[in-house]
This record gives C-alpha cells, structure tokens and sequence, in this order.
C-alpha cells in the first residue's frame, strides 16, 4: 500500500507524551485527529514514543493508505491544525516498506543542561538547571562505559518481560552553540526512560558523587534501584532518527 | 545614599509587561515583593520599560537605601522568589549617583524572525514567525534611512507631548547563532512600542511591499498612521543597556 513518512517537531510541555490516551492532549491524538480528515482509516507508527513532557525535533511517523494524498495540501492543513505546539516539517511518499518504528537503524538523543548559579528564564523549558559546576571530562569518562552491546536493566524502567539489551553507538558530553552543556547519545534503540536514567547517574558523576567507574558497576548490576532515577523530562528532545538509504 | 544595581532577565510571556499594575502579574510587581522583604521603603527604577510579552537578557534596575545589605544572601534570596520566571544575574553596590534609568546612555534590542515556510514548536515563544522569503539586503537598505538623530513620532505610540526625537546609533538585520533573522538596533532611548513598528515596517521591505526608500518617507511623514502597526511582542528582547564606565 503506498506509504507515507511525516517528519515531525513539537514542544513537550504541551503534550502528556506522544502516544494517544483518553482524556489527555497527546501528539498522537493531535495529529491523527488532523490527518484522520484525509485518511479515514489512519493508523500511524512512530520512531520514538516521548514522555510527558519530552520533545522532538526529529519525530518520524507513518502510515499508509489506498486513499488519494495530495502531499502539499495535507502538510499545509496539518500544520494549520496542528501549529504551533506541532509542525510537520515534510511529508514525502516513500517505499511501501516503510515502516516509521520498524525501519528505524538508530534514534539520537539530545539532553540540554544549564550549569550556572543562576538560573535563565528563556531556558527553563529546554535545558535542566543544575547549579553546580560540572566536570565534563568524568562525565565523558563515565558514559563511555555506556557504547557497545549490553543490557541496560538498570537504566530502564520495567516493561514486562521486553529485553533491556541495547546497542550504544555515540556518547558524548559537549559545550552547545547556545552555551549549553548537551548530551548527545545515539543507539539502535532505547529502553523506557534510558537517557533520563543515564544523565541522571553522569550528573552525579559530573558533580563527584560517583566516579566515572560507578557507572560500569550499576550496568553490571542489572538492577534499576542501583541508577540515580530520572533527570526531568524538558531537558530532553529526541533529535534525529536514521534509516537505511534503501528504505 | 548606598545605591544598588540589578541585572536581570525575564520571560515577558509570564507578565503584563515591566511596570506594577493593580490586579496582574508584573515583572516589577513580583521583583518588589521579593527585594521588599530585604529593603522596608524600596524605590526601584528601571532602564526601560518592556510592554507584555516583551521580553529581557540584559535589563538594569536600581534601588538606593541605608539600610545594611548583604548582595549575596539578598540575589540568592530574590532568586528562589522570583524564579523561574525572573532571574537577579546580578547585585551589586555602585556609585550614589547612578541611576538604572537616568545614567542609562543606550538601550539595544534584539527582534528575532523565523522566516521558513513552516513554523517551530520550539521557537515560537522568542520569535515571530514569518513564512515567505525575506529579502535581507531590502531590510538593511530600509533600517539605514533610521541612522542618526531624528523625529520618530511615525513610529511612536503617542504618550502625551513627550519628545519623539531619538538618536539611533547602529541597525543591523543579520542570520543569528539559532538560524533566525535579527534584528539589531541601539539607540539613546526609544519611545513607545517603537522597535516593534520599525519591525513592522521593515518586513514589509522585506516582503517587497514597501521599498527602502519608504522607510524614509514614513519617518519624514511624523505621523504614526503611515506606519505598519506593531510586530507581535514575544518576538523583541531587550538584550543590553549601556552606562559611561564612570557611573
């Protein structure tokens, strides 16, 4: 059936996260209620589910439909009913294959967070305030432990019995075009709440409550009360996700 | 009489702009409240003030008292207080005669356009979104006919018989750090809503409505109808106030 790919961008602290749920103001409910005018029968995947409050600059979703799609004028009434909290930055036909969750080789993160003693009023809803001085180098230290193959039980919140093994490819603490000190960690996928869970442990590295090894012991432990819990969800947009050319 | 200078920054979105008013939120009205607990008879002034939603990197506020003050323990106390929203960068002890708005010698704002065709969830709150093509090199040729000493009552919301005449000093439309159009402009001071109707007036320009050359017409006319209305506030941030180094 052709199959068409949105990709997409939103604002977190508008939405309880992206997937659909009664009574609530989700992405998903959004957009589908936005494209459901085009596509009677719409079932859409997504890349990456985002938690209340995460965004996205990168979101990909897709669906697919016998129906006749002009692509211009449905991304224009999209957008229309979607902005500003969501844009659809394109809409394109692509392979009948495709598959927004299942086609996806990698999803790369971005976790802002503003180090100064003083807080910024025009970042409080992108970056995590932490008022200490971080050291960088231990943190980068301390996530380079995360690259590789490995089960990362202790930083996944339970989900039934769903495999917590994952492939980390890229890991790396940096000084941002704003300022900012940006995470940035790329994987195949990621477990429920991994990078929250991971910068919440590398924040306590950075500010020496742990040491750069402490890391490599609460992978090891496979135990999630061994992790540090979650760093708050605004600091965190899902920036990019990859597929293979041939998709 | 000791004299103490505050910088500060705030998100305009959260205020019915920079002066106290009865019965709304106020960046003044909430920094009163705070520095009130420390300072029994507070006067504050400010350098200029912001309309609603207008908002503020680098704005001066001052206050004079006899009363003992401990800047630290009063910046780190108004902060907890004030924040998120508002935030003290600093608190100092200056020279008896300074005076955040009477010392001021200049004021530059920044006006920050978002010109692709479709919008940003995440840049909507600091920019003004403007989906045609602007022509830049227009928007400079336009803002140069504002250099130097001249009546800007076109582009002055009238306040009583005030004086419209203001000395611009530097303009300049340029491609910021983020990927958005700029635009820069210094003056002594600025009368009424006065960056936002020369904003107004140069998108025009840039849109091909308006020539240049209009823009001195406009100036030349005095008469605030021959204007473009205002440019929508939450796109202008008031981003430096300059002093003589010997204040």
């Amino acid at each position: 059936m052709p199959t068409y790919r949105l990709d997409i961008a939103y604002d977190g602290a508008e939405f309880h996260g992206y997937a659909k749920q009664p009574n609530v103001r989700t992405v998903q409910g959004d957009l589908e209620q936005a494209l459901g005018r085009f596509v009677p029968e719409l079932e859409t995947f997504v890349a990456g589910r985002t938690d209340k409050g995460v965004h996205a600059a990168g979101q990909v979703v897709s669906f697919a439909t016998d129906d006749p799609i002009d692509v211009d004028e449905i991304q224009r009434s999209v957008n229309r009913q979607v902005g500003p909290r969501i844009a659809v930055r394109a809409l394109s036909l692509v392979g009948d294959e495709f598959h927004a969750r299942f086609s996806a080789t990698g999803r790369r993160y971005v976790y802002r967070i503003l180090d100064t003693l003083v807080h910024d009023p025009m970042l409080r809803r992108t970056s995590w305030h932490v008022p200490v001085p971080l050291d960088i180098e231990a943190m980068n230290a301390g996530a380079d432990h995360l690259l590789g193959e490995q089960d990362f039980a202790s930083f996944c919140r339970k989900s039934g019995d769903r495999s917590t093994i994952r492939l980390v490819r890229a890991v790396a603490w940096r000084r941002g075009p704003d300022g900012l000190l940006w995470f940035e960690i790329e994987a195949s996928s990621f477990c429920h709440q991994m990078v929250r869970s991971v910068v919440a442990v590398l924040v306590d590295v950075g500010r020496g409550k742990l040491l750069p090894d402490d890391v490599r012991r609460i992978l090891r432990a496979r135990d999630r009360t061994t992790g540090r819990g979650v760093a708050p969800p605004h600091g965190l947009t899902l920036a990019a996700v990859s597929y293979d050319p041939t998709t």
